[in-house]
């Protein structure tokens, strides 16, 4: 297998059209299948083509909040370093991630929780009259609580982006919030991951954003 | 399926169970292994058990490396932004990653290539007489770049970790790897990414670190 010789800057374009020239993506629209395909093209794993759940209405409620000055909350560094810097800025939004903050670090211990818990409750608490979308690709206590919110009314988020990974409750806390009356992006079953919470926040980004002119796209 | 009760303490020894029952570790050796059941338990894909490569002497020239002060260089910075930082700290350990850096934007810019091969430039320039593990989540023409510099006897890595990927090159560059005569860790085929970077850095890191009480393991 010889080397293919691509341009730089068509690195990603070529990637896009080998995933469409082996995937299927009939039944999604078509500001899905850019979602998809970023997966995709982060995982080389078509899995997610039947893992990935969408609410009814998430991929609008996600961008008519970036169009909004949303604020995207994460569970994760990892997620924090991924999401596009310049697309946030153009739109006005921000990313945020409370995990290692000392008072969440303190607090979890104090209550014998999880840090990805305690930092949810700080956002709640400092974005309480802002569109939130919440971006969880670790832990699956995070989506367990962020359910717990909804159901006694306390948030109302513009999307929740439900892609923890592993192998203790995952599959329940991703059940927990698809029954959850929000807009949500959910990879079901046990996958998911850092990368892919940032494919699905990029391809939301770049919808509204042109990478190449810097243009925002409303 | 109910929500299983863990202490938060105890999610990842509960996931390592699970994984260790559920996978066969046959013909890896215990360092090996921890290495495999990180991957996993990032990825919760099992696939990975047949996909990583370990050049023979892969583990112990990484694990001496970073008893040595190693320098971790990493192609994205959700990589760098991933790996333990007390860990690297407490062994006097560096992660670098320089594709953003003005000059290496630059330099892709003006001679065409990918700001991945200016950033393995830069710190081939920078670390010249330190022992360093390449650690490649992303980019398939830095893999290419260091088998280059390799050939011409212009780096002599204390591993490579090769796992970017993706669909264009990226099988390709895996392979130029494997066939160097350098320690390596590599994802054969597509996948990979930074969260699998991030596991076996820390996979390494863990074997001589202590998270619980923060001491060094030598």
């Amino acid at each position: 297998m010889k080397i293919e010789n691509v341009n730089p800057a068509d690195i990603e374009k070529r990637s896009m059209e080998i995933i469409e020239s082996e995937a299927d993506f009939t039944g999604f629209s078509d500001s899905e299948r850019l979602i998809l395909k970023r997966i995709i093209h982060t995982t080389a794993d078509f899995d997610y083509i039947k893992n990935i759940r969408f609410s009814e209405n998430a991929v609008e409620s996600g961008l008519n909040a970036l169009k909004s000055n949303a604020v995207i909350v994460t569970d994760t560094k990892m997620i924090l370093s991924g999401i596009s810097k310049p697309a946030l800025k153009a739109l006005g939004c921000e990313v945020h991630c409370f995990v290692s903050d000392p008072d969440v670090v303190a607090d979890a211990k104090k209550y014998n929780t999880t840090r990805a818990i305690q930092a949810i409750h700080k956002a709640v608490d400092e974005f309480r009259d802002r569109n939130i979308i919440f971006a969880v690709g670790n832990a699956p206590t995070a989506l367990i609580c962020l359910h717990e919110l909804i159901l006694s009314e306390e948030i109302n988020p513009a999307l929740i982006i439900g892609v923890p990974v592993g192998f203790v409750n995952v599959v329940q806390s991703k059940n927990l919030i698809m029954s959850d009356k929000i807009p949500y992006i959910v990879s079901e079953g046990r996958k998911g991951g850092s990368t892919v919470a940032v494919s699905i926040c990029n391809a939301l980004l770049y919808q509204l954003y042109d990478r190449k002119t810097g243009e925002v796209l409303l």
